[in-house]
């Protein structure tokens, strides 16, 4: 079947979009052909969403289903950004890419005033990937029997589930948290370098069945909503998921006063009012400014899965006026990121990891503290803007 | 000063990254010369980041700063989708962008089986964006007169608040929180097609300049966390904010069968075993299985703020046995969206909001109804899954 | 039927305790006839529970079924306690009733504190009660319907709720919140004295009568959990329920050392580590140290619903060294309480309201600026003990 | 000095109440004194609350400061409740104190339904007591060497925690979480048969002298909010605190229909409108119709803290229909109880805890089997009269 007739019998309704593989030598001549579909469908131009440069039968086998072309960010760079960390400790060049005008700038003022100071310290305090499924038995009792098996066979189901993988480990299957006669046990591992969703998903299941075989009950969903995988939740807060890191700084009084243009009184201020009590009145889950927007550019720019903005936007800012000086941190419970598989095979997220010399294995710590580091500055300048009272100025120069 | 002592400059750090603007013809050639201090810096090499076909120029203006090139993320369809909307009646190819393999495949899945049982039923309930300033007074006695002032004088403020734009309109002032000597009022506007955080805060702080000239109290901090921008938030879920959207279907019993490999029943199992329960019992403030995935998405697609995820990923999927065909229903409470204006500019993701025709003024409703029709068929399709056993296995078999 | 025959149908399962009503005089009689089965069943005695001196005809017919007597529970007082309210402008000795050794003393200090800094200001700013049924539609095309109906019919709707009591006025209806297919409209009541919670449910199931005959579709439960009685929820903070009440003093350096032997500062810090960051890491919907303990006892010694002890407990505490001085807040938006019916009818909890001069109509606000005092009270104390780093020692000294 | 001169010296503020003490020969003279005071400076008279039987010496010595007699409260009881525990393996007569009218009633019905279909299954599955203390640093580089401090110590604190009590053990200290220069450890400790609070709170105050010494680190506060006692908090569903308890029944169709006049399907589609999908809408902490109330019942009845309510009040009902007989299950993560020390000493607690054979050492996870059962007698009651229709016109014929 050549172009005209694929695109007919889409136009028809008598093929699938995802039939066009069958007829094709390849993804890049079926990702041409459903393009030109789309233009004619939707009587639109796709000229520029045509204009990739991904190698896009790799991203075919491993990214995405369907595809008709790349769309472009705007990627640039903050710092230099000084970072004390255990596995980060360097002046980096931040890639965060976005179409949220003055982010940027704003993360690099914050950059500066850091690298002014010394720097920041971070360290990561924690890392889990976690996967939560859920049992249904037939009574309370059924349940408390489920939850005594996970508990007194450990040993032997992590063996199991640590045979699917040659990096992950299993760590526990705490909590088990029964509701009625529903089971839900948390599997934490430890993934390395991967994110390793889909590698603690497999090794799971295989434990699973090892339930099923001993006691007949089985899980009638892999994931139960505890793990908590893209969702804001307290069992995360609590327990942290991903990497859970830490990051602060004291930045010298006449610091604040020269770049932030403002004091440490006023941002302890700020802090107290808007990123601490704002948020207890509003029933927010997130106590900081803005973590989001740093968590969305940077992972955007290093191929992380959009998705998990949802869980690196949770965290708390503390602001502290210690005698002039301002000390300021921010704690992130929720991290989930990679330095390798996933959105960071694809080529410009590649890069992106490299000009942070983060891509690829035994980087993930480093990055961890990098992304944290980011965030603070962005924290930082914020707090520091709205104290100064200069935000609604800075967006109406900014024209937008 | 040409591009070698530029970067030399760059190197000692005797130039700041901004300052190179100052130096250069136009934004095109700074980008070329702060990324190529970048690869030198790093020690890396950027060619996919420099093979952009953006209008960096534009982008530069309204979009970014330091600039240094464009990412690329992958972007396919789903579909044929049929909607029965207000604003969206036909069917359509939805644009998502990811590197989350199977995603795409899995939409598609929700996609087939919702089409073929007539069309999902959309409609927007509610349309708003919020600003809530922070606003301290010496005590509860004044927080109380400040409280009063905004309800009495509320027809006043209005017209201030007005006369800052063409398109918004401030809806009401509600609720104004009141926590020990602090104020919260949370300004509740109108922005039409335009997401319009930036609109609602210049109004605001118009308002704000009155506050300080009649009562010479005045914000501490423009957004007091209460509006609540990009954390999840009960105040939005129960208030609403962006757009307030619900969607369903009902799906006959050979459909699910068909399309779905399994039952309502067991779909409706899945559902309150998961997202309900589950999510309950993790404190969680989301109860669905994955609107994060199909928001991070078609947002990445269509130049919408990566950082909205967050809100947009929050809302509850409910599924409904009803003799064995599947009643299934979204509901998103807190939706930030916008057809004009931000990353909408950026020629990639107009050309991506151009398939769906949403590209402009007048669309942004319609936007709405494909957005959680989309955010439907992906629920739809895990939950299916999810009740099927398979998830694991179609992860094995898509390689990661 | 003579005590001995009932007493042995008992004992045989032949007969119901509730049944002991028919055969008995008055309500008195059974009391002891139920006891006395009880006595003999248990193998216990309960003497000090037959000691009552309450009417147990009336609270009977009110307050109770299955009566066997009375719990006894010790009741102390506080104070003086200075308030400068707008409803009690005074000095009160406040009536407590615990079984929890230290907690008088610890809010006596308190009012120590605060009598001898001029008094608490305190406003009563919200005054609601809420009933939110669940209507079940068949989609969300009807319940968008179901909506508007509520909001066009608004006045002929409150005019059906109104026509079922004397006091109560339907303020509004909103939100309106749909899931799906469901719809939850919270019914916004002002109630006068009464707390109100059987006024709003009978004039609410009276519009949704007229929602039957209008529309066909009826509300699945009276209560859909929004309201939300007796639960501790978000909706309640952000839109409050029962009585919205704000209070704060101003406590001199000299005060602060001599009464709560710590400095402002110290309890700044505690107070920012512990309410206000300590309850963000652990998920917590209430941002205090113990409003709970305060809100148990004052309840319990005026006759309030122990079970409103949930909402109570919700609500913010601030704190704030000013040069030295100690402002000090705190916050309650869903305060459930009466002087009217219900548990105030019983001989000792009129009594209990009549130290306060709170008994009857018309005394609710009054009350609930007593109460906010009384929290602040033991707020200010418990805040001030841990600055002090005395907690433990005192537990140790009060030998439990 | 005599009756007359101390009141006249109070009436003059020349004394304290806590000063009669000094000058009266036991606390009953100095309880009448305080009385009389009140009843003179308030103006009112406490004949009631002077009719007390207590050992009002014992309770001064114990349970409450400046007492001036006792409230009192109806009790009744509910039965015979039929329970298959592990501990609780019987038929009871449950006693509840409360003046909530038709509470009782209510919860009686559902004694009746559960008894008849054989009685619940209830479960103990979690048992711990907790106290986290916040401890502040310089620093997040010193709050990581605290963390580490705690961790590889343990057995060491162990010791130390454990040398205070002779029933307290120190199971765990974890999660330990960092918020910038925050330290916040949790003490998990098995306190027996007492609720421990007191107990836990001196064994970890030892364990921070050590800490003290050893880092030269202290506690800002001995509670900083994640233990989290009193307040409705997450981490408490997900850790569990006092008692983890579940319970269930399955109750057939006959009963169903005969006792609670509906059908299982009609309480499943209520215990998800309401408990699951109402709660969750409304950002609730709780999915269920009402805990609270039982829980306030029986724990006045048995001398328990009733600021612990609010804990109790937490958890999640389940309810499904199974061919016609409905399935119904109560989970409670949250419970604190205790059947010796505290408020079960009062005379009257002491003697309800004796009608259900709890009082004293060895009866705690007896006593929980029991609370659960009865929370689940009044959970099944009202989700089958809102099934049902009819609990306004309950509320109308009880006539309040």
């Amino acid at each position: 079947m050549d172009k005209e007739e694929i695109i007919n019998k889409l136009m028809a309704g008598e093929m699938k979009l995802y039939q066009i593989d069958k007829f094709t030598e390849n993804a890049t001549e079926a990702l041409d052909i459903r393009r030109e579909f789309i233009e004619r469908h939707s009587n639109c131009e796709l000229n520029q969403i045509a204009n990739y440069t991904l190698d896009m039968e790799k991203a075919f086998s491993k990214n995405i289903e369907n595809p008709i072309g790349t769309v472009q960010v705007p990627i640039g760079v903050v710092g230099p950004l000084k970072i004390n960390g255990e596995h980060a400790d360097d002046e980096f060049f931040v890639p965060l890419a976005t179409s949220e005008g003055a982010l940027l700038a704003s993360v690099n003022r914050g950059c500066s005033a850091i690298t002014a100071s010394g720097g920041v310290n971070a360290r990561v305090i924690g890392d889990k990937m976690t996967r939560a499924p859920v049992i249904k038995t037939d009574s309370v009792v059924e349940a408390v029997k489920v939850k005594s098996w996970f508990e007194t066979k450990f040993d032997e189901l992590k063996s199991i589930a640590e045979s699917t993988t040659s990096h992950g480990k299993l760590v526990k299957i705490d909590p088990i948290i029964i509701v009625g006669n529903y089971v839900y046990p948390r599997f934490v591992y430890s993934t390395g370098d991967s994110m390793g969703m889909n590698m603690v998903t497999i090794a799971t299941e295989k434990v699973l069945s090892k339930l099923y075989d001993d006691l007949g009950v089985h899980a009638i969903a892999l994931s139960g909503n505890l793990c908590v995988d893209k969702k804001p939740a307290a069992i995360n807060l609590v327990e942290g998921r991903g990497k859970t890191v830490v990051a602060d700084i004291l930045i010298p009084e006449e610091i604040v006063k020269s770049k932030l243009k403002t004091t440490a009184k006023a941002m302890e201020e700020v802090n107290i009012a808007k990123n601490l009590i704002g948020s207890a009145a509003a029933g927010s889950m997130a106590f900081n400014a803005h973590f989001a927007n740093m968590i969305g550019a940077i992972f955007l720019a290093t191929g992380q899965d959009e998705a998990h903005v949802v869980e690196g936007s949770l965290g708390i800012t503390t602001a502290e006026d210690r005698d002039g000086d301002l000390y300021f941190a921010v704690s992130m419970p929720d991290l989930p990121i990679a330095t390798i598989g996933g959105g960071t095979r694809l080529e410009t997220a590649s890069e992106g990891l490299s000009i942070i010399d983060c891509l690829g294995s035994g980087k993930v710590n480093k990055f961890a503290e990098i992304v944290i580091s980011t965030v603070l500055a962005g924290e930082l300048s914020l707090v520091g803007a709205l104290a100064a009272g200069h935000l609604a100025k800075a967006h109406q120069e900014l024209g937008r």
